[in-house]
């Protein structure tokens, strides 16, 4: 089988390094009186082996699992950053690897510590058995607001879309369409949401022709924006659902011969690593990946270890961060 | 300490289900003779208390780490898809969570059954000891060159750099500037020869001022386009070392108000699923770092397993995907 399988004995690491075993396991356990060099030999030749102490020296950290629908997504990437800083070991998998279709009962019976759940396929059933189930395990809320079965992680959509449009009228934009992801995603009615506020707040009518619905994604962004640039009375600004819906409006505008911010502005959300890189860079609402998923990460270990937790549900603040796609109305 | 400390007995599982001890074994080991209503509560009872088998049903995959140098990068992301698409448990990890300093040391006395390492951080010394240890050790190498004593995975980065250059020559331009990475990266060293072989089959004189380097980052690219795009003699076409570097390249056009590809072609290199997203699209070379990752997800699982390995060193081809950033010289 593997080659752990003949796990070296501490007999076999002081006969390959010429020492006694009493010298092999005072290194093992730190103690003082070994020649530095005798030391360094020693730990040389337990590297070679791989020796692994039975008794680890340290606590040892959970070993919980990481649930993508697919790892096809920056954010996913964000998230996985932020959960690796908490103080567990990290086992990533995605729906795609459940033998049996039933990832959920996979998930429960596997045998982890604990897990945390990042997908926007997480059924009001799912969670109810994730719930009622012993399993620790805590929901990271990209796309929709669960129910109060599990404890989960979000952000605020709301107040996101709120501060995006509230920057396009600052600008002096009057004429601002918005692209939202799926009508049943809340975090995307909640952005919608928001930009409607901003519109009352500013005594802005509300114009449905200028609400537009895709996939979170850079077709989604791109078909819609596509339709709305070639309005009689074309917006001057476009409020994108994701940074990947808004690199789509960028190459709409490109296609039709407008200059961002020239012709038109434009404002994303996420803030994805590559946000910066896109030509202009993009102005968009930040949201905190990284931090949600480092949340998420303490939660789950509070959990394990049976600390009480203040809260079942935190959202994290999004915040404006202005870049070169907004600009005045020409 | 954890909830899995009280691990819940067969009789718990029966009590709590009001069924016999002889029943919910039958269910665990997927009897017939259990009616389907009993089956289902009994299969509830088991998640709710997340009942793990002590002898698992089928064959585990072996449990390994996957090191990065940091979640930081979108093709870190790519790598990884592929690695968790091989038949093993992916515990990622990265440097920074190293607590003695000595992540090597770390690695291979961490009792994992292997690992994948993606950092363009090895040295010669650490190649040796990951070589010398038992651990079953695959190497995936974006940057660098490894020696023969761990087994490795790459791209054809000569290829991909004659291929990318050889494409703008056929579009009709003559003065081609390259943009590589950091000049001791052999990877970057290879892409930036295949440039000069392309421009040696088509006669065209090697200028050493069309030559830059740079981090492989966005701001790298962006400061060497920057220059290349100032010089009296500007060239027509720039082949950068990396897609983060030819978004770079693609804002230093647009702040010099040049446009893309009219007045300037970019080529990228590594397909990143942004390349996509950028506007114009990124013509680029595609290195397949999914299929890397699950390339070294089988040979690991090959050297765990005991089978021999075909080779200590497999690379695999680089394509050129055509799309909107380059065109014929104006």
């Amino acid at each position: 089988m593997t080659q752990h399988a003949n796990r070296p004995t501490l007999a076999v690491i002081a006969a390959a390094a010429g020492v006694s075993l009493p010298t092999v396991s005072k290194v093992l356990n730190g103690k003082q009186d070994v020649a530095a060099a005798t030391r360094a030999h020693v730990q040389q030749v337990l590297e070679q082996y791989a020796y692994v102490p039975l008794t680890p020296r340290g606590p040892t950290r959970p070993l919980v699992d990481v649930v993508f629908t697919a790892l096809d997504s920056p954010w996913g990437m964000e998230i996985l950053r932020g959960v690796t800083e908490a103080d567990l070991e990290v086992v990533v998998t995605t729906l795609s690897r459940s033998s049996s279709g039933d990832w959920v009962r996979e998930l429960i019976t596997g045998g982890r510590q604990g897990a945390i759940v990042v997908t926007s396929r997480l059924t009001a059933a799912d969670q109810r058995r994730l719930g009622g189930s012993q399993l620790p395990v805590v929901v990271i809320d990209p796309v929709d607001m669960p129910g109060q079965e599990v404890p989960s992680v979000g952000a605020t959509n709301w107040s996101g879309g709120l501060a995006a449009t509230e920057h396009l009228i600052e600008l002096g934009h009057r004429r601002i369409a918005v692209i939202g992801g799926q009508e049943d995603y809340l975090c995307s009615r909640a952005r919608i949401d928001g930009y409607r506020a901003a519109l009352d707040r500013a005594g802005i009518p509300f114009d449905p022709a200028l609400v537009r619905h895709g996939t979170f994604s850079h077709e989604g962004g791109h078909q819609q924006a596509r339709a709305v640039l070639e309005l009689a009375d074309r917006p001057t600004a476009v409020f994108a659902g994701s940074d990947e819906q808004a690199f789509g409006v960028l190459e709409a505008a490109r296609q039709a011969r407008l200059s961002v911010p020239g012709d038109v502005s434009v404002v994303g959300f996420d803030d994805l690593p590559m946000a910066r890189w896109s030509s202009p860079p993009l102005t968009t609402v930040r949201q905190p990946l990284a931090d949600m998923g480092r949340m998420a990460g303490r939660m789950l270990h509070d959990l394990i270890t049976g600390t009480r937790l203040d809260t079942q549900r935190v959202e994290l603040a999004t915040q404006l961060v202005v870049r070169a796609s907004t600009a005045r109305p020409s």
